[in-house]
């Protein structure tokens, strides 16, 4: 019976800013950073491992919480830790003293995501089922105890979540089958970074067309004429039967983004996504009111359940993109999938950065498998970058995720990617070429 | 003409948990902690000291962000940092990697916090005035020019908030005569922690009402049969004339917080505060709807200017309790202030802690002298703990703090304190009767 004997927590930190990938209106120069957790057991062949994503600066600060987070788990059983994960959630999350420096939100809000993805990647390896087909396997009630329902009473039960899961076990063999063929729809933000040439974006615009996608996203808000003129270019390429989203990345206040959405709804967007601040529900539901048809989106930075809560209940949202790595995992996630269905919302999980990708096509398999049960309105968000780092990659063809078939969480880094971009003392950073960042 | 030549940041930590000092529903065991942040120059003379406020363990973690986000401060002209308030807190807050583990949450907020408030002292000391009074004397368009307006543009502009605050010369001199006269008005939560007995409490009542206390706190929230007690306790010794206030830190979901004060309303609290999630606007405007006449009170957990904004615009609030090391210094606060002004909702800022008391006394005093222009509802928390540790400990008297009068923010503490508690360090957490925290 193997036991948790050390945890490795490594700030990794990829380039990415000088070629001007990630780049928007609001992260001009990030660099795709991972910290890093990897749960060691004495069995060799035994290992979780899980990350929380951010871009540069400030890695170290999340690395060095997500360390103390951990440890508690030091010493412990495997089996007991997953076999357990509602309380070895719980007895992570209620440390009293940590929790004043959130409640749930904040670098601290993220290190849980890190040591918990951790957890679950360990338990699907365990269970040895990729994680999507141990959450869809879970009985009902054990997958509901194992989520944090803490402050969703007035918006959800700890009975109608289960009757909600087992409302879908039919069809469920046939939604499978239909994925296994088809895989699960994404969509590119690959062509659409602000940093980006009209030239290079006119390129990618058509390259993703010829790949299969049926959604592509820009990033707009630093100016209006720019927006503008990349709008045209997009819709000269992709035509009108395809769908556009817009991104702002939280650039705007409320009436400035009623403003600017109005220019640019001549472009028809599905979405505009991150109008404002993150924490701005009521803001939201103002913008969404005035925008409509638009759609709103938001969610990479919503910090928690009673944030997606509120949004839910004030019907600020169209469609919600939660975040794998800044929702404290799937005890936390499942929860907001499950609001998510009742009040009638689509998610859309956000990705991109560092093994996003690798991360929510699980989710997004395991909503249609067992909680939406539908396509409708669906569209899990892929970016082409960095995916060589990871033992087990996501696979996309056609416009779609294929499914991940390896045990685990896909989370795991190769060994010499963590060695080289460690920071700063990783091959690549201690190079007397590189800047530090 | 000096510069800013290095930051000391310290993880402080007072040993509180071992007198049940500070206990309540939720923060069972807290070590009040400071990430003390002393701004050095090449003047031996000056200085500048601040800090935020942990209960413990995650200290160093607000330590290392603190260290970081302070660094671009060296080397800078004082006169240039603080002659420039608005933008040296822009230029620190906007760095566009540390944003994305926001923004503006958790442990870089905090951390912002802390520098910014070693910035204000720093200022209010080159300007040889106690930091009220800097406020007060600035003109209001440099005092909102220094001000984070950002997402707020909904709820104010800055031509309202200019006039707001020139609204508030007449009869400034008048107030300020009363308020050397008789002090701000303050309540003591001193009495109330919930690990104290029952003699504790009725003694300390007593002692609290003998003092000259008109207002006095009890924590909640733990057994309902235990509150009912103390209740009774409380209004036996206070009798009605003087107000309760129940505070229940964040313990309850929306419908367990109503049953539950209504299951208090006996005793005819003047508020409850932290009822619930204190980032859940919607809830708490659902709660105060529910229990009126009872106020709703919270804020020493509101994480940014965007969630005060909200409570506002709910209308979620009858008391709004921000906090002095949790918002980003008084380039955030003075904002939540307009705002509060502006929807008619009293400020009380929360306060204990360490140090706390020290920060909020200059606050209120801006808020009766430039903003708010009134004492109605009015009352800001005391607790009678860890002021020996400061240079220039508040001083309260007959129920009032009086006026500081020493130039800065009273946030410096004594060299022998922050040597003595430093963690793990100091003499006080190495010498070996002491359990690491």
């Amino acid at each position: 019976m193997p036991r948790i004997t050390h945890v490795e927590v490594t700030d990794v930190r990829f380039p990415t800013s000088l070629s001007m990938d990630g780049s928007d209106a609001m992260n001009k120069d990030g660099d795709y950073s991972a910290a890093y957790v990897a749960l060691r057991t004495d069995d060799p062949a035994v290992s979780g491992f899980g990350f929380t994503f951010t871009i540069g600066r400030g890695n170290d600060v999340c690395v060095l919480a997500a360390q103390r987070r951990a440890e508690p788990l030091i010493g412990r059983e495997v089996a007991a830790v997953v076999g357990d994960l509602g309380g070895t959630y719980r007895d992570l999350a209620s440390d009293s003293q940590l929790r004043w420096l959130g409640p749930d939100k904040g670098v601290e809000h993220l290190a849980m995501a890190a040591v918990m993805n951790a957890v679950w990647d360990l338990a699907a390896r365990v269970a040895d089922k990729p994680l999507w087909r141990l959450l869809v396997e879970m009985p009902a009630a054990d997958l509901v105890d194992a989520c944090d329902f803490t402050y969703l009473s007035d918006a959800i039960t700890r009975e109608e979540a289960i009757a909600m899961l087992e409302s879908t076990r039919a069809g469920r063999d046939e939604r499978l089958a239909l994925l296994e063929q088809h895989g699960y729809p994404c969509y590119t933000t690959s062509a659409g970074w602000l940093g980006y040439s009209d030239d290079k974006l006119r390129r990618l615009c058509a390259e993703a067309v010829a790949e299969g996608y049926d959604h592509i996203k820009l990033k707009v808000g630093a100016d209006l004429e720019d927006d503008v003129r990349r709008c045209t270019i997009a819709r000269e390429v992709i035509g009108w039967d395809r769908h556009l989203m817009i991104d702002a990345n939280q650039v705007w206040d409320v009436p400035q983004a009623i403003e600017w959405v109005d220019r640019l709804a001549e472009f028809k967007p599905l979405w505009i996504e991150e109008p404002t601040s993150p924490d701005d529900i009521l803001g939201h539901a103002t913008i969404r009111r005035a925008v409509a048809p638009i759609g709103v989106a938001t969610g990479e930075h919503g910090m928690n359940r009673v944030l997606f809560k509120q949004m839910f209940q004030a019907e600020a949202l169209d469609f919600c993109q939660l975040d794998s790595a800044r929702l404290a995992s799937i005890n936390e996630i499942v929860p907001v999938y499950l609001m998510a269905r009742k009040f009638g919302v689509p998610v859309c999980p956000h990705a991109g950065g560092v093994g996003l990708c690798e991360l929510v096509q699980h989710l997004s398999i395991f909503d249609f498998l067992a909680v939406s049960a539908t396509l409708e309105n669906r569209v899990t968000e892929f970016v082409d970058h960095l995916h060589e780092h990871f033992v087990d990659p996501c696979i996309v063809e056609d416009g779609a995720y294929r499914l991940p078939t390896t045990a685990g969480y896909s989370a795991e880094m190769h060994a010499a990617s963590v060695a080289a971009y460690a920071y700063p003392d990783g091959a690549y950073w201690s190079s007397s070429a590189q800047v530090a960042g």
